[in-house]
């Protein structure tokens, strides 16, 4: 579940916290996924008119882990905008979908396994903030 | 420049704020175009090492502004986030994006054109923020 | 509507067919909004569960259309792929989208206005291609 | 590396060939990942200007693979299109970055690590485009 740690480490300006920034990339994808397949499990539900809200918070995180898993690979990057912004953005989409999704968990199997997924994301956005901060490069320390 | 009005005007839940809605997600979208554009033309400048902290910052900024147009479409949605947090991430992209760009803008036209699209797209993430409050939607407001 | 035209005028390899490639990808970011927001307003739809074709073939459309607008304004690439097969699979994307979204145009007036945005995007990837073919830039023409 | 497996397992319409689908999916945000890890450390090497058809190529087939991940998960879809065409669009964005990547290879691992990214995301792609012909679902065998 390393997927790109290796590019990471072969990158010409090595990260000093490479290996939380490819642990936040391959869930950001993951969740990507669960939530496009969570959407799209829901659109076959027979009840498909109660997960309405479901489906829309699935889309959104969706695309708000996917700007994230790609904002945060580019660890060439001087300065910690924007993506200290876009990983506070992606950890609030997968806080909500999260709890969207659990309130359907035991109707819907999917809806659990796909919480589980935002829940793994919105940890690892967390952790790169914590280590951007150890190694002084939140916007904050700079000021 | 705005093409994605008339399908909100025709939504089965009007937004009171549709047009702000509209507009922003015109100029994300507008943005990225203009960031892709912005960074493949970089790639063909004489000095290119000189622009790679742009072209990084062109991608990050059309990797969010992607993401917060698609968000902020969804008008059906319930509850301000993950839209909100989004619109945030996105005005910041859009701020760090166009100071870069604007360094080189002497240098580059098209450096200088996509300033200008991100300045445009960041007022108008903040008009939609603005207009979130002002419908009592914000995060804040329903504490 | 042509929102990218200025940034290709601009870049420093400029492309002989550059007004079609400006119009191609403001018209694929145009479907994109119009997918997204078309799926959207059928998931608040009193029959949501008649839509829910609607919703999946806009959803793809608007992933296809954001990567084919991501693509066609990379106008510095050397040589036809992967743009010649990306343009193919939009204007395939476009058309079944149209066709699905027609059929509910007479009910819901945002899938007629969804069904316009793509069959202008599919005629706009066609221009492209037929454009690569005379200058001379399509895979068939090398071999 | 079967991240999305058990969400189609407990998808209300199951796929004939959901592993396939799961895997192809996978492999496209792994390569999605890979490409622009690579694109950001060609960004980085000191004769970038060598590698600016590397970045394109990244850059085109990240964006091509978040779309044919994103369709080929929709399971619930009717009809082959437009998930037919967007698979043989991404194994040719596939095919060409991994050719130029590997011309890179020896001097920058990173881009022999993203070549073998880009060919295990066009073996599955090739490898659904087969099971749907077994399932009879290719848009040929419909006529």
């Amino acid at each position: 579940m390393a997927n790109v740690s290796p590019m990471l480490e072969t990158h010409p300006q090595p990260s000093t916290y490479a290996s939380n920034v490819a642990r936040c990339s391959d869930l950001c994808f993951a969740c990507v996924e669960a939530c496009l397949a969570c959407a799209d499990a829901c659109l076959s539900e027979p009840r498909v008119e109660r997960l309405t809200s479901c489906i829309r918070l699935n889309l959104d995180c969706a695309d708000v882990c996917a700007a994230t898993g790609s904002v945060v690979v580019r660890i060439g990057r001087v300065g910690p905008q924007p993506l200290q912004a876009q990983l506070a953005a992606c950890a609030e989409a997968c806080r909500v979908c999260a709890e969207e999704c659990r309130r359907h968990a035991e109707m819907h199997a999917h809806c659990g396994i796909c919480a589980e997924a935002c829940e793994a994301c919105r940890r690892a956005c967390e952790e790169v903030m914590v280590a951007m901060r150890h190694a002084g490069e939140s916007e904050a320390s700079r000021n």
